[in-house]
């Protein structure tokens, strides 16, 4: 079957023939629609993230994987189903983390990621998965559920920040959110929903499509070229929550002086070894008497899952339209993985959603 | 009557003589017992932290302080009954945060700090509180009853601690107290009731009163000129909470590389100015991809007042002997504000518990 990897020592995926996987009783064979393409996949392609599964030069990508069971085998799902599957599964057997339902909790060592972390992934036309780690996707998100995985992270990293949180009376009134790539956008869409003061920091020249989303959301552009995080307040005001989603190490530390006292930081993005001098001082002491966190989030779990899929379906017609900027042919995907600032999610289409 | 009172332009608080407050009705009058002593008064006395009521060139100091009610005026408390007064005030009137119940979360300018930020303190022979701020405390606290406002620090600073974590199941089996002071012993002798495997981070040689409490506790003694923090994993593994108890200002980022995968990092030491090189990159890195947190955390509300006394209440006696290493009577103060490392926590004494 055709599967796109990349290969040990190249600096593109290509498209590769690989045998199709057989499922064992109790997993099932999926046939896969579309994979959608993000950040993460970018760092695997440049080596900075994750890591080849064990013996092998070449990694399958792909872990937005939306799909259709072809069969079944022993399992309780149909065939025709439209599924999604989660990324980590333990590395050997099973472990209390995902005995538990808490994959994403589980520290180095206790996972592989699919497409990302020491496994194959799912951008290939076929995979096999137990039913554990598959999540039913409602029909209509068949063209675009592969925004399910992403969104479920944004998910994830929005419920722990509110739950440090969760020791006194916060009804947070503004949000801000570091990055205008997809993770950025689905992050600010989600925020939407329940804050009214919303912003989207980013370093790009209008014209340009993000902003153009940004604003239709309703939310306030930031370049950071004009206005850097710590000046963020003076001009806009302080924030009750804000989301890192760039993986630029300084905001980590920066995103303090946008926050309001009581708020909380979410961090996301992944970034690379680098050292810089900080205010730590000044920064720990406003964390202390201004009661403010800092959390760090990855992966998630099937209720994150089933949550996104509900943001996901909310989502208006627009945004999805205008996020999806490129749905490209699995028999030639590489323009699924240009970089440019016209892009900003494509996806890799192995079946025709609507010609299924 | 006396009071302990620090000026403007001297470095040593001494004793003034001011008018008995007269209290309103539905306040009380409250004869001062004991009054603590905490690194935070020698950072009122040093200028540091906090300021002088308006209008005053000195400030009578204290906030840990325990009482007996002599004039109940229109309230519903008994000539006798045991207090103890919280430490916030609405700077004008009240407002959302004091309404609530949560003055520790109000934000600058929308609370005083009595004995700390723009208000006298309780280190007199009477002093006047609304109802709302005091505590009623059990006649077997009346000579240590003083260290009930500092452990409520530390119920705060675990609490929300614990919140950052409430998404997921986690059962912290670790933790470290960095500082050996007396908030640092209090907060380790509070996570002694729920965590085993306990470490407590200073810089002092044997022998040492305060090395002895944290083994008697059962904790492990880890001397930050042997083991920095950074290196404590390698020689006693990853903890699951870490609190910051020394106002430290690298320790907020250090702790990171203590805290096991989806630990937790409690703030609660006031660092003042100070930039520094961080391994910031790493350090964000290791946030998200571990699931780690950092709160901070100040003050506290009447619920963490009321933990506090069960937690004071448990704590064995020969803590409580060891860790009050000297009581002085309130003519002749000095020795109560003398830093040696003979002493752990101070007190001064107005009226003997045992004689009033």
């Amino acid at each position: 079957m055709r599967a796109i990897a990349v290969h040990r020592g190249e600096e593109s995926p290509r498209v590769i023939d690989v045998p199709t996987p057989e499922p064992d009783p109790g997993e099932v064979l999926v046939e896969t629609l579309r994979v959608g393409v993000d950040g993460t996949d970018h760092e695997v392609i440049k080596g900075t993230h994750g890591g080849f599964p064990p013996g092998d030069d070449y990694q399958i990508l792909g872990h937005e994987a939306i799909g259709v069971v072809v069969d079944p085998t022993t399992t309780g799902f149909d065939v025709g189903d439209l599924v999604m599957p989660t990324v980590r599964r333990p590395p050997d057997g099973t472990n209390e983390y995902f005995e538990r339902g808490e994959p994403d909790m589980a520290p180095d060592g206790k996972y592989v990621e699919r497409g990302i972390v020491d496994a194959h992934g799912y951008m290939s036309e076929y995979f096999t998965s137990p039913t554990e780690f598959l999540v039913e996707i409602p029909e209509s998100l068949a063209p675009h559920g592969f925004l399910v995985e992403p969104m479920s992270n944004a998910e994830k990293a929005l419920e722990h920040a509110f739950a440090t949180r969760s020791a006194f009376t916060w009804e947070p009134e503004s949000a801000l959110v570091l990055g205008n790539g997809p993770l950025g956008l689905l992050t600010l869409a989600r925020l939407a929903r329940d804050v009214d003061d919303l912003y989207c920091l980013g370093r790009r020249d209008r014209p340009d499509p993000s902003i153009d989303i940004i604003e239709k959301l309703g939310a306030t552009y930031v370049d950071s070229r004009e206005t850097p995080v710590p000046e963020i307040p003076a001009e806009h005001g302080h924030v009750d929550i804000a989301v890192e989603a760039t993986g630029y190490a300084k905001h980590a530390f920066e995103v303090l002086d946008a926050l309001a006292p009581n708020g909380v930081g979410a961090l996301l993005g992944v970034p690379g070894d680098w050292s810089f001098e900080i205010e730590g001082g000044r920064l720990h002491r406003e964390m202390v008497l201004q009661n403010k966190a800092l959390v760090g989030s990855v992966n998630s779990h099937i209720p994150h899952f089933e949550d996104a899929i509900e943001t996901v379906s909310s989502l208006p017609d627009w945004f999805v339209d205008d996020i999806v900027t490129e749905v490209v042919p699995a028999e030639d995907p590489s323009a699924a993985f240009e970089r440019n600032t016209d892009q900003i999610k494509t996806a890799v289409e192995f079946v025709s959603p609507s010609e299924r």
